[in-house]
């Protein structure tokens, strides 16, 4: 283990900002925005960017993403995905070769695709969208099949049954990382019928985060294309 | 309402049999042989054969089976769905035209779907059997698709996540029956997985049954067959 | 499988509108309210009502209806319903022949019928209402079983514990949708003791939706009694 | 709160006999018998014989049992009910006016339902049993009705979706006590369906057991008509 | 079973009266005010004054109940209980000798309690409330334990553990009536951890309502009371 | 047992005050605030303040403890915790040697944390607090680790996952309470996957109380760390 | 951070065992018996009396017993604990002052019971055992109320409804570690509705663990009683 | 989509392998041997060797396996992993540069560890196995960091709390696919409690499989690894 020299933190009072992740873990902390106000979020921002290549703070909504914006300079809001982003200046806009396929099911998953998409582009991996293809209408789906194939790791985020992510994994020979949404009603409890049907897909490959989680797909997402070549074949 | 002479049982004892049920639902009481013994099961259809069309019992393993087909002259045993169907003699083994196509996902989904296909056969009706086409190799489905959409009603079995209803339900313009199975392990929860899934299917016309009940969906496909003519295009 | 041509899509922008649906389904998309603005609604029924038969859209409230109304030329809306529907002018309003029965236990789950009911009619099917005839009060029940059982398919909408559903798939010989509602309290759990209830009926031939899910219980019902004639008997 | 003295407690070693429950709650302390051995069960019902006007074991298997008999003067094995009872000679058999309605909905109901009217018969009541009269063939109901109606309470023992209660609950002007049984498959989850099935009775005065808890109802029952006359009408 | 023309219903538009439960039941149909306007409620509580010897209405907000009480003459509002009662002039107070006794744990359970009391009022039983005794304290149950075992039924209103039922249940020879509030957080799921301690209970003649059901329990109690004299001993 | 005159109760009207409980657990009855209004809480804190060496009023929100504060003589609101402190006058701030540590996992858990700690300094005891040290940056925890392993008993606060309590408690030879909180989304279901997992803890001596029940964990923690002395080693 | 040098791990091939855990927590690993052979669980305990005061081994067979006692010399068996305890030749029996005090509900809570006791007693504490005094027949409980209060730490043991956790919890001033059985059918749903209720205590100072796990309650209390004199008054 | 031609299935009458999987989707169809008999998986394991490179069929007790291993040349038993593999001669045994860790938390979750580690191999790639290594003992797995920092992909199987998925995560910058197990007792509710934790990680980039579906983690890992080189630093 690393001797405690190489740990570092930085109390701001309200929060121990860890200011050692990016050493330990390749992208440094990232702010999960709801519960936190502008000033705090901004403060943590600021701190994190003087130390780091690039900063991202989700869930904001944009009341607070307008006075984060204003505060920290070079900050963007993604209005659809809810979050904010720093990158250094000077850094590659698109770091890795290769890209991430984003599919989404419905309208309504779009926020949630959104999150995962700009987390996947704060990386420094280029994102595919593909969104509305959902099963009810399967042809919008292989109309796209050739994109979808190509990417190095593919994200389906989907509610209701959830079961474009055993479609997709069924027609593929990447990852796919599978995100319920809570879209939906009754039986459906806030995204469960989704979350078990993407945990029992028959399709191998297929690994699952928390509902509505697109940040956290994303960033397994990103950490699966980093450095990593265009696939020379499929 | 009728009055009490058109209401009929018959007192077994261990059992007041319905014998009314033919006039008034348009098939006889169904038998659920679990956890009745098979002297009582051959005695029910002893007593329902002398009044009615046909007899069925459901859930009954071999050994109770060889029993009961000795004890009742004419029952016919089907291993592979568990039950025992007895048909008055001179009545049809066809009596409407169409049929129903009974779609399962994985071999192991069989003997549900066979205890559909069994129902619908008992009632008259014939049934398409289309097994294995799960959605991991999702252009076996495509292969049987027009068998599947000529039917005047489907039922699909499916454990695991379920999907296959929805599938099926985007690509038909008949009423799907989703029948979700048991089968699976860990977060499947017994089939509570699939029957989740099903009730929230993107596609339009799904309807649902209990898990592993066969007999069900083949009783509700059956009488939407029942009378019907082939139809004319789909 | 169809060649890629017979497959169409219009894109939106915020949507990829089915538009080949209604040849594959016999319908076309319909519109699920919740979540879209009236701009996006109007929008996608009008690039609908260009190419299809009719139109419909569920969970609208009065405030986006009336916007959508005034922008849709024929669109209707039902307030009861929370539902807009619009039909080509020339469309016969009864396309089929016998009708729907949409039984209901209480006042409270009239909306969630009236969702049934007009979706019901919406493709070309007579809808008889049968309501607030629930087992607490059982005669309210038999004195309209005569309409009930000469339905060809009957929609059985209930709350809390929902044996109603129970009831009137053992008085009937067509198939029964269970429509579980969120009506209840406590023990309820928003509509899960009503649909637990209805999958464990011991009435054959009830098949069950999603919870509040009128119209899919109303679409399933439409596809049965879709060119089918009045039954001779029951 | 009474003195020390009134409390009294037989020390057997493996447990403490509460030998003033018959003083305090009106009947003896009752044996359940799952998990304790014959000799276990023989030594308390010994115990309690001495200072108790009667005795009661339940869930006791046949083996068991038969021990227990032998080594307890007195005893007697119920095996529908898998209860033992012992009553003190002289004792009347019938000690309370008015009866005690079971009513129950199917065969597989019957041990739950024996287990109610044993434990009714044991608290010196008289108990009518009213079997195999399920909603799916709700004229067997009807046809016992006056009977039901008669009784000061009525239990009513139901799986699957225990649509029973509620209906029987709408028919009379007694306290329902309801007991659902474990019978059922799939998403009846042991139970679980009909119980909440009960608890969300629409019909007022239905109160609820555990799964499976017949003798809690018939204890429940025997209270209610203990010292009480036949109701003048009802 | 009775001829059609005992049976009556009273079509207001809105809602199916059901005016022959008093007949059938002892007590006319009781009106759950949740989703109804204060004109509908007032309407149902006329209709129903015409025929019957008492009116009762639960769940109603304190804005509702003055315009309520201000059409229907003669209704009473019980603000604790959120209940309106209605009685025929001429009506005793109190019907029936004896009493129910209302026990609850803590102060937040009052609000159901007193729908309980009321509701046992209004049937023409006498109420007594002892409130606040719940089982961190246990001296104050002791100190109304006489009062508690001398009446011919007790309801027992607890929320978080629910303990109380069982304690009380240890100490009398009468029906406890078990009512789960949803007084808690976090693990207590709304109610849901007190119903099934209730259900579980250690203490037998313990029978239990829905979550919160005041009403439900005051009836069953009111019910058990009705003609029962004073007992003797206990 | 004690005799009657022990056991006092103050009868404020919508209270029943237990003021025997000092004398019985240590410390008198605590005041959950929620649910009722400022009047009462300080009501019933004059009540306990005149008989009770300290009082303790939880889940105060800041607009009713401004007029509590002013009501009461001598009392304290802790905002981050939201808990109003009363202690006699002359009583130690500090009564027993040894300290309990708090530790918490995100800046979210704070609110908890310090409902936990306030409840700890209110008995007499110090709490030492350790804030903001969660798994995902380990080194945090690993910083702080030798205050936590002196402490006389340790509450570890943590949502989502709450991995925190095993992680602390395979590093100390002290008691561990564990306090899951509601901190979290999706999959958290409110606080349940903290809950099973600290239940599940593989570090032996973790006990665990309710989602977000600071004060129960401060409660208990008070009670282990009174009286005690600093321990001589670890 | 101790340096590795600290950190010791015995590599027995089938497992790592954590040979520095007395040092670091006090007390040496515990093998948790189920699962492993007699084989494995001889050569670890073996390991670990090679360099500990002391090894336990908790749920093992009564066969498995038979082999490791024969092996590990020193071992002794605990039949109604299944455990197995092995203590460095020349430890004191009793090296705290005080006690803990085990409470259980039933003579079915017993073999958890004595697990907690076992536990407590191989840390070097004194178990005072107080078993089958649930709240059926309270004043079993009020009979041994000054061995339970003078404890230092109070483990109660119950399944059903556990209620005792908080009837004892209210009566003490002592910490209370409740233990859930899954002791109980139906709606217990194996411990699940005593660990709610035990969660959702009214009583502060309770914590939890797992349901059975008495070596949980054991070691947490012996933690608490560890060095810890008898209490000058309570 | 592809034309026909390109999709294979192969009937063997008790399946429709699917013969087409290697091409789309990079591996062949992997057989799950649970419920299937020794000669099914031998007739399907010699049917898909014919033409594909290597051949997995999970879940095969060591009965079958002896059986299976005989029948099929070349095929090979891992008894731990409850494996067999076949690979077509000439194939290199590691395909890949790079490595996955297989890390787990106790000696009980070897056997699902072992299934993701043969699954890893047998798609040649090469893993680490890093066992026994949970947080009650966490020095244990920082000497085996490094190790697991430089892998391509880090597999985290854990039962009971699942808490080393987040503690690892929290430490590495690839991906970490979590794998809960079903591995404890009572609130742990077969893994779920693990399952839960897993999904609510404080650690971004992991993500989870269903609970023991070591296979599914060891292929999405193995499909990261694929191709891939060594990472130059991390």
């Amino acid at each position: 283990m690393d001797t405690n020299e190489d740990w570092k933190t930085a109390d701001l009072g309200f929060a121990q900002v860890d200011m050692d992740r990016e050493r330990r873990n390749g992208f440094p902390e990232v702010i999960f925005g709801e519960g936190k106000s502008a000033e705090q979020i901004a403060a943590i921002m600021k701190e994190l960017s003087g130390r780091s290549s690039r900063v991202l703070a989700t869930r904001v909504d944009a009341v607070k993403a307008e006075q984060i914006v204003n505060a920290v300079e070079g900050a963007v809001y993604h209005s659809a995905a809810r979050a904010i982003t720093w990158r250094k200046s000077g850094l590659e806009a698109v770091e890795s070769a290769g890209y991430v396929a984003v599919v989404c099911a419905g309208t309504t998953d779009i926020p949630v695709a959104e999150e995962a998409a700009v987390t996947v582009e704060w990386m420094g991996s280029r994102a595919e969208r593909i969104y509305d293809v959902g099963v009810a209408g399967i042809h919008r789906l292989f109309a796209r099949l050739e994109e979808i194939r190509d990417a190095n790791a593919i994200i389906v985020v989907a509610g209701m049954e959830g079961a474009l992510a055993s479609v997709v994994g069924g027609l593929v020979s990447k990852p796919v990382i599978a995100v319920p949404t809570s879209v939906g009603y009754g039986a459906n409890f806030h995204g469960f019928a989704a979350l078990l049907a993407m945990l029992n897909s028959c399709a191998p490959g297929v690994t699952v985060v928390n509902i509505d989680n697109g940040f956290g797909a994303g960033y397994a997402a990103g950490l699966i294309n980093k450095n990593r070549g265009v696939p020379a074949e499929h």
